[in-house]
């Protein structure tokens, strides 16, 4: 039953998205047990203009 | 203080969150006795895309 | 495919968990059609230590 | 390490994101003596018709 | 500067812990070309009392 | 209607806990107007068995 939650700075591909699902859910299957049918994944494409790191919004850097 | 995040795959409706947040709401006053003023609840509508399950997402399926 | 995180102040018994799940995959449903089966809700107990409103601690009112 | 998560309902502008950031990011390092090379602060800022409270939509108050 | 929140019902052992963060990080670097340095990766062992599935408990079940 | 999610790898002692909340719920009144009444700082406090970075668990560091 888990769910897993994505935040990564800016954009993603459509195929980036497919394989990090694929292969978050492939890895939660083999070191956990989990059946791929009950793993979620929510990815978040996060704007650099609203991401800090280092006390500095990533788009100013 | 309760503090709600909902997330659901595609679009609502502006009535369909008018009637979530009334009834999640009520529901936390009924159950727990948690004054309807401090409940916030935070839908996110996320596109097909970003969502997965199954080792696949939503929009491919 | 909806996920619902719940945060309450304090501590729930079974009972108050069980009716809150029941309650929001209901309404999920009769609102917005989402299968009960697909809908995930996860409740956090967070100690009064730990959450603020207002600038304090709910412990220290 | 840590991770701090900023919801808003409407939006902010640049600079509010910076002065966030910065502000949080220098608080967990006098407080909590974290390095601000480690604090991550993402802010996400919720359409009023997405933020429920007292179980009315904000964009219908 | 990925930050992934994975919840999972139940407990994992420190190897398995071990295990999801080493594949995560390394798969957001394949996929993403992200830096390991700048993923965090934050697990979550929550309780069946408090995971609910199809309106029901994970402990009812 | 701020809602702020803290998470730090590790402990805080309550005054820590204090000074976090007051001074996030002061920013956010400077910074964007938000009435501290309406901020809501939720604080977790994560075992570093349980967060990772690098693809290494903290407490492998």
């Amino acid at each position: 039953m888990p769910y897993v939650n994505v935040k990564v700075a800016g954009k993603l591909s459509k195929e980036q998205k497919q394989r990090l699902v694929e292969g978050i859910t492939k890895l939660l299957e083999e070191v956990a047990d989990k059946p791929p049918s009950a793993t979620y994944v929510v990815i978040e494409e996060v704007d650099r203009d609203n991401w800090g790191k280092g006390g500095k919004l990533l788009s100013d850097k």
